[in-house]
């Protein structure tokens, strides 16, 4: 690999031979649901509490990333996985039986770009096979950070709703599949926002520098991509994205971009207020309806950039300002 | 580097240029007092919450390091960190003004080890400066884990007491310093251990199979290292190590092995009944006491084995077993 700016860059592109991504019931009643590996009607997974479904969900999508790329978990050299639980208790319990040596990552729900980033480098530096992946689920989401479920309490327009999915993908020095032609590392971004309901907001700054950043060193325009991708911003976070691009950087986004967060619901019809959130929102679009319709040929240039809020209800309640990161995988077929 | 086994080995060895362990009052007051780089007698760091005295200490620590190297924070292609917070807010608010790229990793107390394994590799892909960096904090642990600090609940013996302090190592291509020859990324190892106040027990059976893997793959004995150097056992858990090692690996490790949860205090006048544990641990004790004694030649050749309890507060109170893992750092002078 070699740098320029902020960007990596492989001169031998790591590939994405496997992925997967499965969801809950509500996504499955969403508009990308024909693209989902598996939709769990029933989203506790036979477990029994909500953070060990979200664990069995991970697994399922590991298993299936792996089974699609023709590999057994004895062959994968690392995985790398994180997800928004208290000490990532999802991804601990859904990699312990895998006997894989595994790396844990916190990147809120930028993991799915962190662990595909992080994991592409280390192909790069020699790895022959590593696993990225990442979770989230309402039901754990939403009585560890807002209310207990039974509560039922009000949420403002800009709130979203924490998908409940998970995301794996494959990546292998060689073999057939998606090229991961360059990478990201995003760098930590406050402007300030305190709001825990309005995650939009204190993501899109990061967004905005990540993209810009990419922009400037690949000296490329939003227009020679297919799809410039976000991960949860929905649609208050993605209105400020494009505010900003245009403001701070002269840059006009519209016409080029989607955010996960607004593609996986029908933001009309299924109640989710700003859209979906969560690392399994952006984990479970990106390895399934984005690179199934890049292996179609409908995209073939897509610049990833999934956003992660790195607040926790403790620094919240505190009164500290929510800091944003944002990481980019420039994937091409 | 290559891989043998589960271990990764530099033919171009990553180093260590500078680095720096920060601790609090009464970690100050232990053994390895005058090794430390700064003592603060003022454990909240002048902040408003102990989980922002963390992380001004990590800051420090990542400050005093790159000072070591004669490195500027823009001259870093990356910084690895993480710890024990939910969410691991320690991390995010000690980097945020740092403006680098940052890899937010999760290996509970194994996160040194973890960080500078990740960020060697990353070297070894192309990257010319990296920071590996974590902390912990008696106090934000202790009321997020355990009880209010008010409260003042009774330990059993097994139970350790989490250091307050950070480690922080610069590590690159070229320069002066300590070499990392080699590394290994655990593998999540779960006898089913449950207790929260035995995290030693937790842990050694992860500690166990990284060493026993790490001496296979490199064909040597305990008697090849100047130390065998293990994260945050504690007394408990290191006789528990030496029962396993010795039970089924058929390799004696007394005389060979030390546990810094065991160096940083007295256990005898401290009243931290099995030892120290939390990432700052391992952490402060390697980037101060053992790296200094490395660069004036006391050791030459240290296994560096951090161990780290994948449990959280839900994980525990659901009944879950805490899994453990251990990552593996060769560094020689």
């Amino acid at each position: 690999m070699h740098m320029k700016g902020k960007t990596i860059f492989f001169d031998s592109p790591p590939i994405i031979t496997g992925h997967a991504g499965v969801v809950g019931k509500k996504e499955g009643e969403g508009p990308l649901a024909q693209d989902f590996d598996a939709i769990f009607e029933d989203t506790s997974m036979g477990q029994q509490s909500y953070e060990l479904a979200e664990s069995a969900m991970l697994h399922d999508a590991i298993i299936r990333a792996l089974s699609n790329a023709g590999k057994s978990p004895s062959e994968v050299d690392f995985i790398l996985s994180g997800d928004l639980l208290d000490q990532c208790m999802g991804s601990a319990f859904a990699l312990k039986d895998l006997e894989v040596p595994s790396i844990g990552l916190f990147g809120a729900c930028s993991t799915m770009a962190l662990s595909l980033s992080v994991g592409s480098m280390l192909v790069d530096a020699g790895a022959k096979c590593i696993v990225a992946g990442t979770s989230s689920h309402f039901c754990s989401s939403e009585r560890q950070f807002r209310f207990p479920l039974e509560y039922g309490g009000q949420r403002p327009p800009s709130a979203q709703w924490t998908v409940t999915g998970a995301g794996s993908a494959v990546v292998e020095q060689q073999g057939d599949g998606i090229k991961i032609k360059a990478v990201q590392i995003g760098t930590i971004t406050d402007l300030g926002i305190t709001d825990a309901n309005n995650m939009g907001a204190a993501m899109a700054p990061a967004a905005a520098r990540t993209i810009s950043d990419f922009l400037r060193d690949t000296n490329t325009k939003p227009q020679n991509y297919d799809l410039i991708l976000t991960g949860d911003l929905g649609f208050t976070g993605t209105e400020l994205l494009y505010e900003l691009m245009q403001q701070e950087y002269k840059t006009k986004l519209e016409g080029y971009h989607r955010d996960c967060g607004m593609m996986i619901f029908d933001l009309k019809e299924q109640d989710v207020n700003s859209g979906g959130s969560g690392c399994g929102c952006s984990g479970s679009v990106l390895c399934s309806h984005i690179l199934k319709n890049m292996k179609k040929g409908k995209l073939k240039k897509v610049l990833f950039v999934a956003t992660g809020a790195l607040m926790s209800p403790t620094s919240n309640k505190q009164g500290n300002p929510i800091p944003g990161i944002a990481h980019a995988v420039l994937l091409e077929r």
